[in-house]
């Protein structure tokens, strides 16, 4: 091997699925020279993330904090934080990341139980219902937007179900937080995790996660500090998390006014998700999803335009990604290369059945504004013409400006 | 809350037992631009990065790679994989760190067995020996540096003798990992884990791990590919390890030829471990060694100078952290709030029988240099002697920089 010169990666327009380019002030923000762990300065930037990300969540909930992984890290967490084995588990499966959580429970040790619509549909309020009498379950554990498919499961009506039934409702808003609607306390959640590399515009690394009191009282009833740190008096539930490091308690006692050492805060992330929850507060929330919407319409027009048949329920669509039939006889593989290799731009394919049949196209975080849109339906257009598909000239560019127009 | 700035961290030496400050370069990294998962500069960039820290862990092992979490993500990662529940694992504590490895292993389910001696000390191969011997364990789990009291344990014999009782060897070196001898296959360790924020001069949040063939046997012995992207023929073992996050299995094939999705890799901290990674080994490992040797040896003679008493078997220190006892009739932290408030200098206090009884004082990474050392000292004996303790005027620049003197 040479040996390395200074990362220095090449320019790229990420419009794929996720993860996308960070917004710059984020980047920024991860340059920033790190400080102690209990530095005052720390402490009160942790106190201030917690509080940037309630309003991201839209949440009273003192229990909002960061888990320091990927967003599966936070999904973990969640899960073996509130879910104590032989525990019922409701899965409803529209997507890779339905099989995810279900996975999840099931290395929990939970008693799981899964419903499934195809690919690209979402469920009826009604099959959730049927479902949670049927199961009874602890725990409905249901994303919110599966990446895999870009459908959108509408969550509103769901709180007040689990309510009814004495059940925890537990979403993955990894794909959809920041360009979707997300209501955590006027939907009724219990508890809800994220990641920065979606429409927050950040890196993936740090899990924001938010819980009920409901949450925390089944968390605190299984409390254990740990030993070396733990101090007489301390609880040592029996029925302790099966993991140290995704102990939502213990987790939540760092956070806390206690600040008992746990792990040792990942300060770079902590700076990076802290400007995400920022950029998008000083935009405002709803302006945030409105731009979503705006530019996931517009590149929605733009692949019509380009002659492109979408796949799935366009009505239940993440605002920030649609999926595209690749067109017959287009090399799906090859043409993704050329988009990155000629033009810097990056487009996704998906996972298991939709692998190598779709492609998918996101519009969000930074990248939800006109000139990425615009860049990447002419560079699509001219790639999809010298793989041989017909292709209206210009027939991209001009859908998605006329949604622009219509709009301004 | 008054709606908050960009982050701006107020000017910190960080002279405790870390975090400590980031070297320049890395924090230089942390903001570079995103690339998307599969783009071949973010995989090619993977694949360097084991490299490096091949190079960093002194091992040929193929298996090196990065954990996206904290050092104790790490822990848990080769703790959760290596041990099945009831396998016996032995750990001789000797201070903090030994206490989390026994918790760790406790929650994998594991039996655990512990040894301890005073804190302050390191195990002769003797007692690991009969310990090993009574216990026949199948992973012996010992911290190289226990950060908590600074003792360095020596492990260059205790890896034949876990190779001649069919033992695992698994070490935690995120206290001395980069600035103390480390050799993984000529010490014949099976597993080691670490973190960035100590002497590799990053910011916690990514764990560099490393597994011998033997390690990677058992771990694949426990494989199964995740619901959701799992094809025909793959591996369904039902001792599966439980966790998703944690099954090394899935990650070294993230990691490997095969590419197979798990998590998202965190890029921005990838970047920073690999600057991390890079700028040692610009250096020369050997050479950062020495420098590390060279101002914890000036720092120890700085305490000295200024009077104070040093903890623990000094012949077993880490070279790149030292405890002092905080003297008679001096407020500890008050000291430290002053050392803070006044000079910008972060020192640390410690753990549970040693917390209010002693100071623990870094030279590490980036700040294992001549001006920092200096600084402290000079700032350390204003504060001391603020606070009534009997100081020699200059005593700890003084005692330094005869160090120095006879190093050049």
């Amino acid at each position: 091997m040479t040996f390395p010169a200074p990362i220095d990666p090449p320019a790229r327009l990420l419009m794929g699925p996720g993860p996308i380019s960070a917004y710059p002030s984020v980047l920024r923000a991860m340059s920033a020279p790190l400080v102690g762990q209990y530095d005052p300065f720390m402490t009160a930037t942790m106190t201030e993330t917690q509080e940037l990300y309630r309003q991201v969540w839209a949440t009273d909930n003192d229990a909002t904090v960061l888990v320091d992984g990927t967003s599966r890290a936070g999904i973990e967490a969640a899960m073996i934080s509130l879910v104590r084995p032989g525990d019922r588990v409701l899965v409803p499966i529209f997507g890779r990341f339905g099989h995810l959580l279900a996975e999840i429970a099931e290395r929990a040790m939970a008693e799981v139980h899964t419903i499934e619509v195809p690919w690209g549909e979402v469920f009826p309020v009604s099959a959730v219902r049927d479902a949670i009498e049927r199961v009874k379950p602890h725990l409905l554990a249901l994303v919110q937007g599966d990446t895999s498919t870009t459908m959108l499961q509408p969550l509103d009506e769901i709180g007040e179900l689990c309510r009814a039934n004495g059940v925890l409702f537990y979403t993955d808003a990894t794909a959809s937080l920041g360009g979707n609607a997300f209501e955590m306390d006027a939907w009724g959640l219990d508890a809800a995790t994220a990641g920065l590399q979606k429409c927050l515009g950040g890196p993936s690394g740090s899990a924001p996660i938010s819980l009920s009191d409901a949450a925390v009282e089944v968390i605190r009833s299984r409390t254990r500090i740990e030993a070396g740190i733990r101090e007489a008096g301390d609880p040592t539930a029996s029925d302790f998390v099966r993991s140290n490091y995704f102990d939502l308690g213990m987790i939540l006692d760092y956070w806390g006014p206690r600040r008992l050492n746990h792990h040792t805060e990942a300060t770079t992330m902590l700076y990076g998700a802290r400007e995400c929850a920022r950029v998008l507060l000083l935009e405002g929330r709803d302006a945030v999803i409105d731009r979503h919407r705006l530019h996931g319409e517009a590149m929605l027009a733009g692949v019509r335009g380009l002659g492109l048949t979408v796949f799935g329920d366009v009505a239940h669509k993440m605002s920030n990604v649609v999926a595209v039939e690749i067109p017959e006889g287009v090399p799906g593989d090859a043409a993704r290369s050329a988009m990155l290799d000629d033009f810097g731009i990056e487009i996704g394919t998906s996972f298991g059945p939709l692998h190598g049949r779709v492609w998918r196209i996101g519009t969000m975080g930074y990248n939800a504004r006109t000139d990425a849109v615009l860049q990447t339906l002419a560079s699509l257009e001219t790639v999809l013409r010298r793989f041989g598909a017909p292709v209206p000239a210009g027939g991209g560019v001009e859908a998605a400006n006329d949604v622009y127009r219509a709009a301004s």
